[in-house]
């Protein structure tokens, strides 16, 4: 299995190279369990969903303690065919699911979202979950969406995607369980996702 | 068949809010072809992919022109199961796609590239084609990297996407031939695309 992100955070703001600098200092503490590579465009991140998702949450709340309107873009994908298999991506929760049903897995999904800590640093969320190859992966989908309407999170419905809007804690939650229990275990599972905070458009 | 794009533009400067002003200015032709709606995330298009694109770049190309750095991020669907059929959305380059192989359809992708009009603006695009449902995605994927490569806007590969360059006539022509002619015509195919201009990263 391989496991990982391409990021971006865009702030809006002259001075974008500072705020996307102190973005880059929080990743510190997981350098040791994330293979990380940056280029012009956004930085790969590869590694299990545990430290993946907690360096994402830690990267977009370090910009959006910033004043400034600040937006981050991450494609995130797991099991891609064309991709090599990488003992850091291993992943418990996701060889467990193989054997549990959607219901058993929308449970655990809630629950986690329920237990997740508070960052203290509210945002919005615009992202789509997409489930390739094989089997009905509509029914997936539709299953993920019944989850995120049960999370705490949930926004709203939007064309193409899912709004969520809360604490950052509880909805990088969200998306890693949205990523993790939904989609065939061992399948290829995308995501697409926008985070917003401190929009002119929400004052 | 419902196609469409949720468009969002992040300029990285203080004035951000002007330049995404000037940018919307240049949705005005498409008015009558697509279906409009902006909220505090992203701008929602609906239709078919010949004006669709066109806006898509025009909108881009615009915000470019400016001196600052400015990235847009699009997310892509046709045929999504969960969407309803939209008249406005009717394409005969996708309806003629259905009796065509892969070979064909590479190389009418490749002379729509070399036809494109030049816009006069340099960007860099890094993207993903997302097909679901049955069949074999991954020869359709691998089939679309084949075009891409022999397109003359291919950059490099990158884990989980492709790198663009080149002027934006060239490369949204290239985007939009990857969105109609591989996967399924009448399947369900996404894009996970972000495009740059200006960066410092680059200079």
């Amino acid at each position: 299995m391989f496991i990982g992100a391409q990021v971006s955070l865009y702030p809006m703001t002259s001075k974008f190279v500072e705020v996307i600098a102190t973005g880059l200092e929080a990743l510190t503490p997981y350098k040791d369990d994330l293979r990380i590579e940056t280029d012009d465009i956004s930085t790969l991140m590869i590694g299990s969903p545990g430290p993946l998702f907690d360096a994402i949450r830690d990267l977009f709340a370090a910009a959006a303690r910033q004043p400034e309107h600040v937006t981050m873009h991450v494609t995130l994908s797991r099991g891609c065919p064309g991709e090599p298999d990488d003992p850091i991506c291993r992943c418990e929760t996701l060889e467990r699911a193989q054997g549990e049903t959607l219901a058993e897995r929308q449970a655990l999904a809630v629950q986690a979202v329920a237990t997740a800590p508070e960052v203290g640093v509210g945002n919005d969320v615009q992202f789509s979950l997409y489930v390739m190859g094989g089997g009905d992966h509509m029914a997936e989908i539709y299953g993920c969406i019944d989850f995120l309407k049960t999370s705490g999170t949930f926004y709203k419905a939007k064309n193409f995607s899912t709004r969520l809007r809360g604490d950052a804690g509880a909805v990088f939650e969200t998306l890693r369980q949205a990523f993790l229990r939904f989609g065939p275990a061992d399948g290829h599972v995308t995501i697409d996702m926008t985070a917003s905070a401190n929009s002119p458009g929400r004052r």
